[in-house]
């Protein structure tokens, strides 16, 4: 049997003692997790040391390398996150409804685990240690299929983190780690009906795009992020211009950033300019529409192909709209339903936005940036989906259960 | 462009119209095209005349046949059924959730339709009518894919909708049907990711494995149903009898009816041969392990194949087990998560039952044969899911839904 199948049948049988895990236990589990990645980081250092070396060797990007590189404190902020889904509240368990049929039926409806969960990821290692502390408190195996730059490092966490479980209540066997780093462990995974539950995968839109297209698993799919930002006519110009900002400069690599602003004709010609020297400032090159161009002289032309781009990096397209109509038409043709945002003082045409813009966040005057577990206060997320089954947004640990209808009766038969 | 796709891409279209359709407006519909179902059922008597001389002619079995039949009293069930739909609470717009960041950040939970609903289906005309009122009424555009056995009907069906629909608020194009009858449709559909958001299978499991192999667009499985009843040693010997018979014969081609019985030797030692006359006396063949075939000597042998198969037929197997965990076993290796029975006076039993099995819905002492909307109370379903992503069991309107985050800002930026 092949390392993956090998794998997923452990995690699998694990289901039936996840499910039974108490919420101590389970915390319990994970603050053993925390202590050992700190107790154990001569390991994890050393193991990352050959990622590097060999990233080094391959011509691996420095930012990647950055981003796969361990120390000390970024350990310790690993072990803290672990810590911090310790005192988030267990899902699991709870009965979200009860009702009596007149029959004397008496149903309830109970949150639990999802099952075996495959996540499939890039090379960032807190990813490891954040998806294991996340499904194990919500009393789901795990199967983590991690890159191949941070083969070392992954395996070494996991090691430290299998070991830990084994002096607990939880069954080793619900953390998994696929090694084969072959492209056809992952073509493995996604067909692995029956033993895995659900994929998440997170990365670049490649790899989603290769999930979403290849599973017969469920996949819940995250990402891929083309977010717009419409300044109204009656935006403030200083807030719109800080909004805009924001959301295209303070992080421009995340899939909650800008990628075009739309402004309308009205507000575009008093103050376009104005706006265009904050980005000049930042260092970001401005594509647009020829109205745009006519208004900025320095700004390039935008084609089809731009304002259907994902840029990730300090570009940004600029679209010139006579109204509201115009700019939910843009957002519908290339957004992708991830987080979308008005700049207006009218509270008519905030609301036609709010109700008509189909995105998984819509925002009334503030950044799309704030599209994020943490931001939203849930103290963790697994993803941000931008599909509409399950879940949708930023995926606290609800997103990480199902339910399950409970029902009591006395003899009850169907007639 | 295809059929498939212009149809798809018309449905989007009506999409974000669909989306600000109130209540009132999407109940005027359904009423209205409940009316013009009775007012010109001459047409759909004559269509469906067609579908049945053209079965016949190709020798389709006469319990298909029967499915498929309409008549004056069958169209008054089914535009009945959409005045059913009228009456359920519209979930459309309600707020789930609310909260407020520390940075002032207003955050809404909404519930919002999920898109454009694929539906693929077998020869109930039923299902046409059900699927394009359940779908409607939550504010999701539709395309139907009914079996080629049904074209006329389906067609005749659509029509008369359609026309009804001309003459209300909503888009005439949220419900389009699919008159492709070629296999390579159903295909196109299962690929159109951007244009359908989601697909629901109905049907055999052919039908079913088919969506779920080959889907690239989000599916929610539904209806394989392979569902065991346990007697524990304690059960009532008349209970056990009223709940197991049930479970086989009140319906024994639906998905929610027993497949396997599964005995605790001490209760079939004393009572499996007066339960295995009440089989008898019903037609139902009784397959078994060898410890049944022991007990009851007419009982056939089961064969391992015998216990992964959904009969929908008068075919029984039995199990006997000598604890609650070896029954547990058997329902994990080869239950599909459908709906388990216990039936026991013991409450440890019990508890442990309802816990530790992973399935839709789990019972005690009631038959499974209630896993269904209109029993659960919910009024209508669109289909019972057996997957753990986003439904779970009998699905009603809310499971046509999706969320949305409406954030509302006073200029926030993220720090």
């Amino acid at each position: 049997m092949s390392e993956v199948r090998t794998k997923a049948a452990l995690a699998k049988e694990a289901a039936a003692v996840m499910n039974r895990m108490t919420t101590v236990q389970k915390n319990e589990a994970l603050l053993k997790m925390a202590d050992a990645l700190i107790a154990e980081q001569a390991i994890l250092l050393e193991a990352n040391e050959k990622d590097i070396r060999n990233g080094e060797a391959n011509g691996t990007s420095s930012s990647l390398l950055d981003r796969l590189k361990l120390n000390p404190s970024r350990i310790e902020a690993i072990a803290e996150g672990l810590r911090q889904v310790v005192e988030l509240e267990d899902p699991i368990g709870t009965v979200l409804e009860t009702f009596d049929r007149p029959n004397g039926l008496h149903i309830e409806k109970h949150r639990v685990p999802l099952g075996v969960i495959g996540m499939i990821y890039e090379a960032r290692p807190n990813v490891t240690v954040d998806a294991a502390g996340l499904c194990l408190k919500t009393g789901n195996p795990v199967v983590l299929r991690g890159g191949s730059a941070a083969l070392e490092t992954n395996r070494a966490i996991v090691g430290v983190m299998r070991q830990a479980l084994a002096e607990t209540a939880l069954p080793v066997e619900a953390l998994q780690m696929i090694e084969d780093s072959n492209r056809s462990s992952v073509d493995e995974m996604l067909k692995l009906n029956g033993l895995i539950d659900v994929i998440i995968p997170r990365g670049g839109a490649s790899l989603i795009q290769n999930v979403v297209q290849n599973a017969t698993v469920p996949v819940i799919e995250t990402g891929a992020g083309i977010c717009h930002t419409y300044v109204d006519a009656s935006a403030l110009p200083k807030m719109a211009e800080e909004i805009a900002l924001n959301a295209k400069v303070q992080r421009p690599s995340v899939c909650n950033s800008m990628e075009t602003l739309i402004v309308h004709s009205g507000y575009a010609e008093k103050h376009l300019s104005s706006m265009a020297e904050r980005f000049r400032e930042k260092n970001v090159e401005l594509r647009g529409c020829e109205r745009a161009q006519k208004l900025v002289s320095w700004v390039r032309s935008a084609s089809e192909q731009d304002y259907a781009t994902e840029y990730n990096d300090y570009i940004l397209n600029i679209k010139i709209v006579d109204d509201l109509d115009e700019a939910l038409a843009h957002i519908r043709r290339f957004g992708t339903m991830h987080s979308e945002c008005i700049v207006t003082e009218s509270q008519e045409n905030a609301a036609r936005f709010l109700a008509e813009v189909d995105a998984a966040t819509v925002y009334h005057n503030a950044s799309t940036r704030f599209t994020d577990g943490f931001e939203f206060g849930f103290g963790a997320e697994i993803g941000i989906s931008t599909q509409k089954l399950h879940a949708r947004g930023p995926m606290g640990l609800p997103a990480l259960t199902s339910t399950k209808y409970v029902v009591k009766g006395s003899g009850q038969v169907r007639g």
